[in-house]
């Protein structure tokens, strides 16, 4: 028996669980190759990608082990002659067919010096390092003054938009305000406001309490599958503690979140075969205010089932695996093995 | 340059006519194969599907040309003691963790008797009685009283989320209204109150003036890529006149728009290669003030490109091909060579 559910934050509507997973399927879809052309991400060619904007390197060495450059094929236009005339379009209505330059700056977060897909291959330092990279990124875009958000995701597989397979995330910092944050800003707006606690802190307790669709939990974090999944394996991992703003996460805490990270995209991974995922980070806007009880968090997003013409239609997904059985299935996989020395 | 742009219809915001196409690819993507499977859908077959709850056939000829049945791998169920328990669920606002039985009605309208994969590929006929079936599943589901809309879908091609090949739609009956439409509802209406004429009438009219992003015109409907278009030959297929409700088109006027809709989906096709797409028909739930002033129309969404990361962090698209580019390259496209007799 499907069921009709609504995700709090996002007030999006999804049927979970319905027999739609045991239907026949005529295509077989052969696994897709990487052409051997030389990869512009790896150490060594250096030359092959701007130069570097920021680079992380081990305590002592020289060589880096995560490396950030600006996007050498940008989805928007870091012109500064364009800044000033622009006012900020996401999020609020524009006149009609006005268009507006593009103004922004896309970034390219470079994972690894060596040629590796996933996160879940990352040494603890370099998943560190990553983690770290995205935090002080977003607070020197902050700093322009020239943004209200940073868009920071990943995309791994070519089912899931990846063009290189060379692990990477990528970063575009917009001067408004995305849809899908200014929703999830107003549910937490509102949700406070009858409530008088920020809507996460409730949604983690009952999460923590009912344990069905917990993964794991460490000192500061947890990791669950939501009960409205849109996507099979879908995971959400946050703070347990009440934080708008990913920027002001604790360096102490960053080796924590990577190797949560690393461990839940490793489980989804031994699910079977080559999982194509996409990563999204979200976090406060830059000028929104501390009222909203914002909660950042990072929505993993595995690409096992296609989105088809009911959810363009609907914006309602269709979703055969309910999170409990996500859930149980991804807390069963055995401890990863190390497939390569962890270790820096 | 890229540009941002905002449809005002669903207010989607997209990032258009990035440098993004011009970016590397690595992965190569083999055609899909289908298994030599017997198909469900073909004439001769009909045991491996339900009953039928409705059949077209040519005038005076006893065998079927469009056959509509219930899914066999429904998303929701049609158990009717769920419905009336069932609050109007989607569009509103649920409870914490509720969830609710997926009360609703799945269909597939099977296009044709012979295994063919694309609505380009129908007769006149069969193209015909495909809308005509549209048109009378949503009068006759609109009359049972139980659903609030019905949405009528396609997904041709394992990229846009078909599992069969042989050419066909599928409608789901809702109990509510879904947030997308719900979106276009008060856009509409918002325009209206504001500017005392139709949305859709206005838009159209700016199109058909402007003329770069027109595809075709007949005597009662329109073509034309939208400004704001999230994918690569986007086109929208809309009545010209005023009218909310599909299930009110004329008869007569069923071939003209199954003419138009093919000779559109043909065009696309012809850019090369099998590709895939989506279909999606919008009309007014059937509960619905007329005072919405709203338009129905159909949205065909080729899948040339992934939906990545950025889309799911922000709900904005990025469309490397601008809709008045590829407007122009859909119109330049030879007239369709008869791949086999289109007559009955």
């Amino acid at each position: 028996m499907s069921e009709y559910r609504q995700d709090p934050l996002s007030r999006r509507w999804v049927i979970i669980g319905s027999d739609r997973a045991a239907r026949p399927n005529e295509f077989v879809e052969e696994p897709v190759r990487r052409q051997p052309v030389p990869c512009p991400f790896c150490a060594g060619n250096e030359d092959e990608t701007p130069e570097a904007v920021a680079s992380y390197s081990a305590p002592g060495t020289p060589n880096w082990l995560v490396r950030i450059v600006p996007n050498k094929y940008p989805a928007v236009t870091t012109d500064e002659a364009l800044c000033p005339k622009c006012p900020p379009p996401l999020g609020s209505m524009s006149p009609q067919d006005e268009t507006i330059a593009a103004f922004g700056c896309h970034e390219v977060i470079i994972e690894s010096p060596r040629h590796v897909a996933s996160l879940s291959e990352l040494t603890l330092a370099e998943a560190e390092l990553v983690f770290r990279a995205y935090r002080d990124r977003i607070a020197a875009l902050k700093a322009t003054g020239q943004f209200r958000y940073v868009q920071i995701f990943k995309n791994v597989g070519p089912q899931a938009g990846a063009s290189l397979e060379h692990v990477h995330s990528q970063l575009v910092a917009l001067p408004g305000v995305p849809d899908v944050v200014t929703q999830e800003l107003a549910s937490c707006r509102e949700y406070f406001a009858e409530h008088h606690r920020p809507l996460f802190s409730n949604l983690i307790e009952r999460e923590l309490a009912a344990g069905q669709r917990i993964l794991a939990q460490t000192d500061h974090f947890v990791a669950f599958c939501p009960f409205a999944s849109r996507f099979p394996y879908e995971v959400c991992i946050a703070p347990l503690a009440s934080q708008p703003t990913f920027e002001a996460t604790q360096t102490g805490e960053l080796g924590e979140l990577s190797r949560l990270a690393g461990d839940v995209i490793g489980r989804i991974e031994r699910t079977g075969g080559h999982v194509a995922y996409n990563c999204v980070l979200h976090t406060q806007p830059f000028d929104t205010s501390p009222h909203d009880h914002y909660h950042w968090h990072i929505e993993i997003i595995p690409r096992l089932t296609k989105v088809a013409g009911f959810e363009w239609g609907t914006g309602c997904f269709i979703n055969p695996l309910p999170p409990e059985a996500a859930a149980a299935h991804l807390r069963s996989s055995p401890v990863a093995e190390s497939r390569f020395d962890r270790s820096v």
